[in-house]
């Protein structure tokens, strides 16, 4: 058994260290080049002194990075129009990175949501272990993924494919993210490689943010991508409370960068499921704003097989299978914990433009209210079909559903279909909870319904109801009879015209779902060798707050017996 | 009674069909009119493929709105000045976008202040059911404001009195809401409805955000104008709650735009109060900046309404008519509450500009910080005074109580001012809690004295503090012997100047006061008839978590027997 | 006794009296100056309606500031390039604006997280008073820095060093803080004070915001500094938590901005610790980008002194001195806090800019992140190698270790060097709370650990780390035979080439702890003869909560005889 372990981690290691060699095989040719830049990106200041990429400082995005760079006084009668466009410029490079700033400092509030939202729907005995996991997964997820996840999620994304005069929303220096692996290498005129490909698999570039992207703009999409990914980190952690082992846990916090984002950069980082328009004319290849699918399905099915792999909590089926209510211990903490969740979406959702200056984040942000507005609605419509009361923790998850569905579609359907998706997220999450556990899935807080079932319904929505209104030439594709039909080939779903772009969508869910799952449970089947995925039983009944961590959550209070921390006589 | 319901239903179906059908007559000419644009927002791009508004994409909005619109490469060297103008213009709406989203943002992050706050001054035993209708006020708020509200609120927006030069800082897209009901409609020399009306009473455009609004600067005024309704809509939750019944609330969050949006209509959507300047000569009409009086004064007299109708709590007054203390079950959840408040106020009252471009934000921000300091320790003082000890839940309704007097002068006083306002606050809403409860209206957290009384207070305050530094122009007055006397005519209270303004934030103060007040009783009277208001004598005396929402706020916690959730024996 | 008290009061109203005097006597010259301008500034527009500085509505900072100002309409085909300029100078201090400010929002909500976090920490017979001191100390904190705190700290900000070709990223309006006291008065050719000095000790414009400093531009200074100021203010509430009379606590409220804006002003505020560089020639003078020494190590040094004066909690130590475990009663609420506190930080740095369009702020929020990881990484090792379990609070310190940390360094150091910076922080706070606890210093949160020890390592880490790519020209500091060496002269420590600001980096550490000691020891011993320090022996063992606020922390809930706010019999 040891052994075993022993080879587990020597795998692991040889794995790592295969990654790194291929990373930095795969790009030596791709680096030697300088990034092509389109000409309206150069030249834009005359000045000698102005840094090129990688640039740390932001001098070399417009002037006035200041105390740094080229702080030159002007003389504003005299200058030219390159002068001033330079000045313009560079206020647009700024509103963009204070909107994607802004806005992933809500996205990484949503860790707190997700703590107290997850805590809340446990029992009192697990309050210090539950809260513990979904704080300790922010800094074990960042970890994996400065080492690793943001380059080979995000390594190659200058080469991914983009609309026709397209400019990048943080400035150039996103071009030094040039290195990738990808089946059918591009090679220019002279015969090198260009770093493009037509099946991108993997990036390369950006391990521990080192030297070579060394620039502001880089910064600001590895904060955004982030704080995306401990989301999809965290949600297992609710799925599998209640009996995870710490240690098990703590090696998870480290894995996830790895399913994650590879899947990432399939869909946002240039990858092949990106490239599915380009490459089979599958509408705009797949399309996914916010991450229904990048972020919420991949969570939801980590968390699916998670629960399957370590199993129901004790208690939770009687003697006949039969599921019992294990109610959570704390209904404002819930309702808490929601609030912010949903205060984090507004920056999740619209900040996903990475671009404050593309005024379509009105629509996003009024999309994401509406939908979780009429999803709350809709489960509360579900629970009274059902001739249940208005449990709050289920009007939260019906809330959470609608957010999760409407993150894929949220600028390209227009409030009447948001209203709509999230109606149906809310229906479908109370449905869903009731199947799951019925089927033997003890999921304590009800994330795999949540994020798994509505992560899908979200990726499919885009597919039904994009109206075409907003995305022309996404992932590079611009359709001649659609531009004919409509003036632009915008992203459109089923009922409005592009059939072939819910095809696409259904693929993409395929694929996070036989991805996502397979390596989740492949994992946790290993991880469990390593060390033991599940406390003993002893433990659980206990609750896992003294043994686990060392304190209880809520020592000076006075809980029921069977509740108390302490084990039943 | 049950045809009483049904005829009640029927009713409304009616009301609302009626509103519909005047919205479609009445503004049948106005509509077919394009938009009058000032010369500056026209032609500042030449490109003919630019659309035209509503503009779901903001493309029309100058350019870099990407990937969709007119994202052509630029030469700089080779730009007109109109060339940069449309950039710089373009990159001006991002920041007001950026900055108006934010603050909204913040504002429904309100919403777990408000929570937390109410269900804090509650005891245990309703601490599921406070919370949940503190979470499901903002659904179903949000869905009515959606349907009908944002409508008659804002449907006539652009036909109400503006400075002279004014643009509107979001962007010309705005032009779409035009279409109202009012007395005396304005003619153009063609003999056409402008749309524009002496006494303008409603709107009538944006039903359900429907095509003719499809435009994205509109979504951003529908979502801050959503949040701000939505603080409405939570304050009676609190005057009303531990006795509340589940099914009442919910078709009153339904309701409450009706009463909201009416008076926001005449106040903020260029209504018959903002025209108060230019019709009668009273300053500059009705000026409430953001919104001591249409959203905290109205929801302040809703909730006093509401407690009069639902009555007292079981147990609030003895025998003898006395007020019995019924402390809240959870001081640091109060605390987090009223901080959470203080944050979010932060977007409230400086976003009330719409515009990061118009700096007098600064002032905002530091006024509404002073005030909120000063009237805690104004509310600290008043304690001290009535020889009591500084009870936390009290401190945090005195700040709440200064943050609430600040939003209607925030931008009009300076500092000083700022922080008398706040402090006159502090100490008002400790005289105001003993006074209501003193007269038997049973308000559980304080709500009709620190919004409703505060409220009025803030509103008045605008009338004596205002400097007439800022709001040149405010609802369309600029007087003659004003700017020669101060060089401009910004809004000036009796203390600067002008007695005028003082008289139309009284008549203000009256308006919301009386119409608030009935709109309400009359529907809390009716509702009754359709789902009675409050619940059993049982259930409240058991707690209505169990009974009303099927789950306890706290199951795991040993509760003292009193407040057990269970009846005392 | 009760004369000296008196005495006391009498003291403290004759030492503001001459602060008052000596700011308005060595002010009169400099005040009389106009402010001088860059050329740059002057004239953009050529507007001779155009106001002037103090400009309370910041028309004069570029055009469109609308209702107010310059808000005629633009005919952009006929626009000079100095209107054009103009326009972009406008969005430019947008921009800044909207950044620093919802930075400042972010850490205003801080408080609410110290909140969380210290009375997480406390025992549940304290929740009551632990939350009302956290709270209280915003309002007390706020007003003190109103009447004479910013005055102290910012009112000579604009003479201190800065590099060459400078611009204040607010605008030209922070001119008007311009009055001081120092040693070594500047004077101009025409033999009058410019208002600087060699050696800045004090600023003396802008008590309580007075006219004089009517600035859109100084209130957003002020707003930023203000909330900064809160922070150092809240830190000693957590190390005297559990036994600090309210009444004491009050007073210190109103204290704290002396010390904090003295030393403020010689870091930040142009004082001689700044020109440390200029003077002596050891590196760029004192750096602390966003407060590891002004705000943290200060806060850290005065709760040292505070819970030295104040004693050890009865029960703290047995009857041989060994210290006896004392549980926070809130495991999540901690949690949250720290997230909060977190969340928070993510305006705490890189809103240290004061400038959106210094694009360095993505390195700051990288480097940030990264120091947080891997902080709490290292404290969950330091345990492990005592042997300990990975006690959620600790981690939680940890966390906040790391942003301590991180805090003076963040702009300065590469990711590698904020994961190094914060992983030895993070081992750090755990050897330190034991470190202090063993010595007989009771501090219930470890706020003397986090905030004092982590501080000053964040201090002397920009003297380690800095990588000399940021901070060009910081503090006036340009040297050629660096300039020669390294192409500019940026912030560098000892590993990247400049010893010298090693050094200066001890001295400020040695300043900080010296002056902020000193200061607070004095302080507490006479305070304490104002109003006693410490609560009666029964009241701390009662709680403090009924005898000191009035109110119980959870009156609903049961809690253990030895917690539950009762004697134990």
């Amino acid at each position: 058994m040891k052994i075993l372990r022993r080879k587990t981690y020597r795998l692991h290691i040889l794995f790592l260290l295969l990654l790194l060699a291929m990373a930095h095989l795969g790009v030596a040719r791709a680096e030697d080049q300088p990034p092509q830049l389109p000409s309206y990106f150069t030249a834009t200041n005359a000045d000698a002194q102005k840094p090129t990429w990688p640039d740390p400082t932001g001098g070399a995005s417009g002037v006035w990075a200041t105390p740094a760079g080229d702080s030159k006084g002007d003389v504003p009668s005299s200058l030219s129009p390159t002068d001033l466009y330079d000045r313009i410029a560079h206020n647009l490079f700024s509103i963009n990175y204070v909107w994607a700033l802004v806005a992933g400092f809500l996205v990484m509030f949503m860790q707190a949501g997700f703590m107290f939202v997850e805590t809340g729907l446990c029992r009192a005995k697990n309050a210090s272990h539950t809260s513990a996991m979904n704080f300790m997964i922010y800094p074990l997820g960042a970890f994996g993924f400065w080492v690793y996840g943001f380059a080979i999620g995000w390594g190659n994304w200058w080469n991914g494919p983009v609309p026709p005069g397209w400019y990048p929303s943080l400035g150039p220096g996103l071009s030094v993210l040039n290195g990738g692996i990808g089946i059918g290498a591009a090679i220019d005129a002279a015969g090198n490689a260009t770093g493009a490909y037509t099946y991108g698999l993997l990036g390369t570039k950006g391990f521990f943010l080192s030297g070579a992207v060394n620039d502001v703009a880089v910064m600001v999409l590895f904060f955004f991508m982030m704080v995306f990914m401990d989301t999809t980190a965290t949600i297992p952690t609710g799925a599998m409370a209640e009996r995870w082992a710490w240690k098990n846990f703590c090696i998870y916090g480290l894995w996830i960068s790895l399913p994650y984002c590879m899947y990432a950069n399939w869909v946002w980082g240039g990858g092949w499921l990106a490239q599915g328009g380009i490459n089979w004319g599958l509408g705009h290849g797949a399309v996914d704003f916010a991450g229904s699918g990048v972020v919420h399905a991949m969570g939801g099915v980590i968390a699916l097989a998670g629960a399957m792999v370590i199993g129901a909590r004790i208690g939770k089926y009687d003697s006949r299978g039969r599921p019992q209510a294990m109610p959570g211990h704390n209904v404002p903490m819930v309702v808490l914990g929601t609030f912010i969740l949903a205060f984090g979406w507004f920056g999740f959702n619209p900040g996903s433009t990475l671009a404050g200056t593309d005024l379509r984040i009105s629509f996003v942000v009024v999309n994401t209210m509406l939908a979780s507005a009429t999803s709350s609605i809709g489960a509360h419509l579900a629970l009274s079909l059902k001739g249940l009361k208005p449990d709050p923790t289920m009007l939260c998850n019906g809330m959470l559903a609608g957010l999760v569905a409407i993150t894929a579609p949220c600028a390209f359907v227009n409030p009447m279909g948001a209203a709509i998706i999230g109606f149906v997220a809310g229906v479908l999450v109370v449905f869903s909870v009731f199947f799951w556990e019925a089927r033997g899935i003890d999921d304590p807080v009800g994330a795999i319904s949540v994020h798994g079932v509505n992560g899908l319904w979200g990726v499919l929505s885009v597919g039904i109801f994009a109206t075409g209104e907003y995305g022309a030439g996404w992932n590079g594709v611009v359709r001649e009879e659609m531009v004919k039909l409509y003036g632009s080939d915008g992203v459109r779903g089923l009922l409005y015209g592009d059939f072939s772009q819910f095809i696409m969508q259904v693929i993409d869910c395929a694929v996070v779902a036989v991805f996502g799952f397979v390596m989740a449970y492949v994992w946790f089947k290993i991880s469990d060798l390593i060390t033991p995925i599940r406390v003993s039983e002893e433990t659980e009944l206990e609750g896992l707050d003294a043994p686990e961590m060392g304190t209880l959550g809520y020592p000076d209070f006075q809980l029921h017996p069977d509740q108390s921390g302490r084990r039943v006589a």
